[in-house]
């Protein structure tokens, strides 16, 4: 099984950013945290991040045929993106969708999420660790 | 490990309640499904129903002890009840909730849930494989 | 014919409950003028209250099989219970909803009414003869 | 006892409109069932349709005297027209509101209607057979 | 100076129709109250009523040219006619907006007027004389 | 007759402030249009302005006995102040409202009114002659 | 090819009405524009206007069988005409709505338009020109 | 005097539940310090609690006769049910409102409250002190 | 204990201000059931009224110190004031908002109230005696 | 006549994506059918495709002077973007919106078009043929 | 250069009034923090307080002429006051809006601003050091 | 110190876009005014532009250790890019939002601001002077 873990924008920044809220493991960790345990399980995994809209627009594109499922935590493009939610139809991969920090407990506008109407999933408040749940979601799918 | 799995108004009706909606697979299936799967992973497992918002809010807090982790689906309930929000804030037990189809693509009051605030993830859209996802995040918080 | 006629909170308390809004019958009268109009139409009838939204969706459920059809005044339920629409829909009898006053008179919050989705008529403002034309409804499709 | 049953915009297209919304039984079908049911019943009726508001309000203000009950089917002009309101209420007869379909499950507009307050009862999904359950009730009050 | 007085849907009814808001008084009687208040005034003045949309905005667009001012109550046609906005615009005559009951203090679909922004006034509350109020108005300016 | 004229926050201003809006006339011009159109009529009339709510209230509180009837220029009051309506109600004497300007074709907050609930007339976008039609209306009522 | 144009209320008045915002070509140069551009297409053409909204749902059903698309320009019946919907989906012709100005940058009422759900195209700020837009794109379909 | 104290759901876990919001002392201290004040004050005092909607009116229904005033303290039944307000209603005891936190400082659907339109007063944020000043408050009423 | 009691705009007209509402007793029968109740309690009192806003800021502010508690019912202001909230939340001293009548069955606007979430206690529909209310809710703070 | 067409994002899978909403033609099949078009009609035209918002402001900067018309089918950008809004408006070329399928029947957020604002005409649900009828209405203006 | 600076409701009470949002520095602090900065830029300064929205609106009235801008913190008049914003346009002199916290992290309501439509620039959440900025743009400016 | 000054898309275009709202100074007269003020200040600066959201996002990551305070105008990302607020909270430099015109002038939707949340002032409807506004605040700050 291959799984492709994207990661919106400023995620590159963990571990600097807002740690109250987003903890202070760096992104660096939360790669080798995701990559661990994919391999403990056997699964193939990679993972990106861009700040750009477009970009990971791409990559969803790309993904039909290379992987198995996607895991992305849109970040701030949660709350804005319609492009992410139609990639994610259109190319019809089971899709987990995670938040570190519930964005249901913050400002108003983030409890507005595109993408979930295109994921199986959606895991939250769990920090990092959510990430593996997602992975096991589509494991157990596969 | 001990699961506690609650299922909201109607759920016992599966099978025959607007199949095209829920699927043709019965309650009784659901149960076995969920036994099934829980045995295979070592995890000691129980399947409850009611129709009565109260019953529900009573075995959550009963939970408190007696189990590790609940997987809820509180069908009508979902949309209305601040009392099993209250409840699963109050014992404090990891949470995962479930829906057999996906209530984003049904009508507009279906969108709201009152326990996702309480909840690690929300399982969706999965049919009654979803019930085997939320075990699993359970297990892996465990 | 068969028809279960369902009363939900407080209907109990008819002739001593703010009888400027709801008359000075009883709930005794009620249950007199439904049975004698059935008697007088050949059709069987039981009537029951509640003031538990769970039993009222107990009973829907096992009213399949017994009865042809269902005349419902769900009182304060009608505003708050998607409960009670998802089992008159999975019960998938013929169901007639009765207001004794007109609750689009009243406060903003009684305008709306969940099970009215599920019913193929509303009967409102009538007085308890609202009752019988619900009946009459039933026996027409019948 | 005399009823007049009244029509709004494009029903009288019955039959070759969107049969799969409205069926496809003409409007001389439906005059056809009214009149025979009403015969059947010894009731004296009368059926119209106009494209018109202004002429189904001039309808209902001649039916003062000489009808005994209006059964309305306001189609479009259910969702916009104060006018049929203020008429209804204005000659005090009892009316009935009738949909073929069930308004409540197609545009978010079609929820709203005018002369609901100003009628004791509202039929819809039944197909045209709700005509015949608003003669019915017409006639218990009577 | 020449007034032309217009009444919308059902104000024909006047004296009939709910007296309670509308009060005892007929249309005859506003007819004649108004005449003899222009007599009084020197001014000569027309009072017509429809319940058609359409006739009052023909009407309207005749009244350039033969009238000097313009005194409308739109009774239903208030809260939903944008035709009766445009034409007032459109011919640029001055006028005065009448309602014989205070639409304030009644639905809250009845606070919206369009006609309002083409008008140079609004009477309301004042019963019949209303009518003579918004006379007044117009003989001010012209 | 005797006719108090308030004028609400800034109308002091008028000839300065925002001409394209209010026009260049000048507070004083104000004042000696109603007393020499007042004077015409024998009507006797007092023009007051204040920038403090309270004051306002205070006014309209000393008007009971005093004056027949109030013209009000209540300004961004109009928009703000609950208490002038309660105030204008509790004397219960006839009051008119009126604006310079068209408040419905500014900003969306000077579209809500709360005094006009507790007015008989409102004269808006005459520019000063406003004032005059709201004496007359007045004149009529005494 | 026969096209049917259709004007809604007070477009009768172009080249009088509000000139800044509507131009000041009239009625007449409107319909030798259409004409001639449509005797330039071999499209015969028909141009009618009506103040009256039952009129123009009368004409719409008419020209089932006898025209092969429709032009509309609602005008203010764009914003508030639930029945020119129905009967445009009704008779099943190719529509498309045309405004001479922009509603867009207009009231916040103008931006509703019922008619736009059965167009495939809407035309707006182009002036006259609208129209020819309009029959352009129905010749492409036919 | 007789005083009849009602808790809603999740009230019997106070001391364990969220002790920052609710505080650390139990539930039977609760009951203490009520039984205390009241044998104080010479009243007759009963303290009861369900997580079941349909008990708690099935109890106030009892209180009729029983009791001379309601304490309710509804927890998460306050923001959604009409049940409880209905029921408040029909068996006309003066009743007050009690919140131990504030609920204006939660989330934004704890700032609803159907039953306050049934209570004489609300007390909020006091702690269980709050309990208390209801009492006195039904105790004056007496 | 000292205890302040404002009153805000109008109610120093209490008695010929719509009695329907308010009751038909004075504003000097207030101030002595104020003050012989207080007196019977052994606590001094200071009733005050204005009609601004400012005023009853000021009066606040120069509380601190001097009074122990604060009964405050705010009339119009209570809709509209967020000087009030926070001049409340500035003294941090007890307060109790008090309504003669019951806001929450008025205008919609009434619902609002900005003081309450600096009050810890509202008593409302009690007519005069609901200041009695707030002083013992004080009293027992104290 | 130089025409530049822009597609959004997802628009390259074509084809492939939700055929049941977009058709079964391919991105290549929309290329030919427009490039033939244009051919024939002796407009030469240049079709681009990205899924990036920032790309096609880019394009749409340097279309100026080099393209005489813009066709845009924003696609998801067509709900959020403000950017494309506001290029058009910069750039002041003729613009044509097209969508393939009718947002106005999917979900609620895709009725909102920000760049509709900058558009002569708005054509959608007509398949690929759509940007032929585009084509034409800029070909027409030119 | 002369500016003046105005402090809404409750800024007299800096130091005391909620440390935790508004700072520990005193009201005096802040008149000593300002002085000292305008001495320094040369600037003469004035530091007014009122709890009296009518005062406020009367100083801006007398500013004209006597100063070259404003800097105006308007505390809780920022969310309510149509007088402040219709003021500051009237006497159109450059005016600054400052709050010492940051509103738009508070309550809904707090992020009302009405006299920013008037203001060139808002500085808020850099405590007292806000003041300074506010005076250096409007040095600036001068 | 250091300041980077980053304009959104579209601001490339000053000058030849809009010039009625942005005026007719060009993006190199915006560079050249900005450089010119901060060598008069001793301030280093550099000034960016991207019609990108994502390559703003990127520059502002950067500008962490690089840069002492951002100068933002958003443009259109104003409205609805969520990223750019959450990167400039995650590297907390202090930063100033600049709107050459007023956008709470314009359209609804350019009244929100995602990015005003996270800066310490906005300046606006100043022209390209707001620019230097903006740099003075951040040279306060240092």
């Amino acid at each position: 099984m291959r799984i492709l873990v994207l990661n919106g924008p400023n995620l590159n920044l963990l571990g600097t950013r807002e740690p109250k809220i987003y903890g202070s493991e760096t992104y660096n960790d939360l790669i080798n945290l995701i990559t661990n345990h994919c391999n403990a399980k056997n699964v193939a995994v990679e993972v990106r991040q861009s700040n750009h809209e477009g970009v990971l627009v791409d990559w969803i594109q790309q993904a039909k045929g290379a992987f198995d499922g996607i895991v992305i935590n849109p970040a701030a493009y949660t709350h804005t993106s319609v492009a992410l939610l139609d990639v994610l139809k259109a190319v019809d991969l089971p899709a987990v969708e995670v938040h570190i920090s519930d964005p249901d407990t913050r400002e108003e506008f983030r409890k507005v999420s595109f993408v979930r109407a295109a994921c199986v999933a959606t895991v939250k408040g769990r920090g990092l660790k959510g990430y593996l749940d997602a992975v096991d979601v589509l494991a157990e799918i596969k």
